[in-house]
């Protein structure tokens, strides 16, 4: 048994997994407002008291935290972007002590969103049994995490896979980050929909998308065929398949996992990034790259902490 | 110690390396031109040959092979760019032939020139006690290996670290591989010399440079202060700093060791790759990234071959 911890902008997710995935005792709390470092962590608390009071809380050997981040696994600390409070906040010595209070003594492994996000989608998702695989998150933000070996490949910093910041456009924009012609400032649902507003697109006002100037937006009105949405995922998919062509020629990744709400737009998003991938991915060893869909929905960040500790941790048995 | 085997367009050379990393032995054939496939493996068997009457070549353990690329150490085939009698040649079973031809059976590694340069240069040059790098070499074309949690990281079919070959323009220009904005199409030696003979950059009569319209020339040019020569680098700069960045933000490197002709015209090419690294490694986890010339000449393709079998293959006491 796992617990696994899931910390975001917007709530804070706790559960008990078994090992086949399966989650008992779900908790969440949302994530304080205008609260200090203490009061996001009092938050981080209450979802463990909660966790402590299943009854198969004594048979947990282990504790996967993935949080927003920036983090820095090397010290345990995090710097969430939408979480002002913390800044190097020491979550997994603070989280440590909790579980302790509570009796449980465990390893933990603390992992940034991007990569649990990976753990879970290998582990039992659409990259399972993809030795080399490159799973992404395309939302506000883009981010992401990498299998190689069969093994997930946190970096040293717990922020491998950061696929959102590097540059496909070395003679581009700006980016929110400092640099310049990063993916996430091309292919974001923010960058998708501040394109698609300069370029003239207006918000239709049919129904289901009335007013809707965000991503999904443009995403359904590409859907109704207007031009400039679909070049506006056509920009998006094309900055994509350059990103995800590099890491394959870099890596050796055969499959590239993409989730998060911008995906949501299936092959409004899927079509163009499939059909520009070949512009890209030349040389021979990575002409066999696929690009698909994640299959794991809301839980992704809790199945993915677990999952980052399950690979990142030695086992109970091989450890005593 | 290792029976060592580098394959390159202008010749083929063979070693016995020692554990220290000294050689002896030392052997080579040029490249047979106009000959078919086994015209040129009959090269590389006079290599084993001569290595054979060694009198060490029964302490031999083991057989690195580094060979110029593509390779596809899956299957034990390469297809050099610049041996266009061998496609799709099995050269690791040939290999192993002539080795049990003279009584030598021995495990064998087959390894990119990259991913051989990249485990000579964590051996015994720039990346040593590096757990985490990128290895390159700019010259007429761009090509690298990785280090990653302090092993070898050739990738499946032995490729992996191709930096030469991913996009940093995904707008940009058409490169000879059919991709777009590659890295070789604007920072390899012959970029280089072709950007800046387009901007009206001819060669000077001056001494030591007369008539050199090569890379080497626009370095000399750009150390005297010809403003082309120093923009043709300065582009070339830009674009090796966003694909290193690139690089760090996937999968956490900490140094990149640069090797080949167009490095040594140090800080001509090294000061723009450093003034521009800030722009694109931006994250905090990147932030420390080092760029720095490589430091193994002329031998790094054997003792790249012999480091990289070193690296992959269990050693004997392990295995038996």
């Amino acid at each position: 048994m796992t617990v696994a911890i899931d910390i975001g902008g917007t709530k804070i997710a706790g559960a008990l997994v078994h090992p086949d995935g399966t989650m008992t005792a779900t908790t969440r709390r949302a994530t304080p407002r205008g609260a200090d470092a203490d009061g996001v962590m009092a938050a981080v608390a209450a979802v463990v008291a909660d966790l402590s009071e299943s009854p198969l809380w004594a048979s947990a050997v282990r504790c996967g935290i993935g949080s927003a981040g920036p983090v820095d696994a090397s010290r345990g600390t995090v710097s969430p972007v939408n979480i002002g409070a913390w800044r190097d906040f020491p979550v997994q010595d603070r989280i440590s002590a909790e579980l302790a209070e509570h009796g449980a003594d465990l390893p933990t492994v603390l992992a940034g969103d991007g990569v649990a996000m990976t753990a879970a989608e290998h582990w039992l998702g659409a990259a399972r049994g993809h030795a080399n695989a490159l799973c992404m998150v395309v939302s506000t933000g883009v981010g992401g995490g990498l299998i190689l070996n069969n093994q997930l490949h946190p970096g040293p910093t717990g922020n491998a896979g950061h696929i959102g910041h590097i540059s496909v456009a070395f003679d581009g924009e700006p980016c929110v980050c400092g640099g310049r012609g990063c993916v996430e400032s091309i292919a974001s649902g923010t960058a998708i929909a501040r394109w698609a507003r300069a370029q003239g697109w207006t918000p239709s006002d049919r129904p289901g998308s009335a007013g809707d100037a965000t991503a999904a937006g443009v995403a359904a009105a590409a859907e109704a065929g207007d031009p400039i949405a679909l070049a506006a995922f056509d920009r998006a998919g094309r900055a994509l398949a350059a990103a995800i062509a590099a890491t394959a020629t870099l890596v050796e990744t055969d499959i590239a996992v993409i989730g998060g709400g911008v995906a949501a737009a299936g092959d409004t998003l899927f079509t163009p990034i499939r059909s520009h991938l070949a512009a890209y991915a030349t040389l021979s060893f990575v002409k066999e790259l696929q690009v698909v869909p994640a299959t794991l929905g809301t839980h992704a960040g809790l199945i993915g902490a677990a999952a980052a500790a399950t690979m990142l941790l030695p086992s109970p048995s091989s450890s005593s």
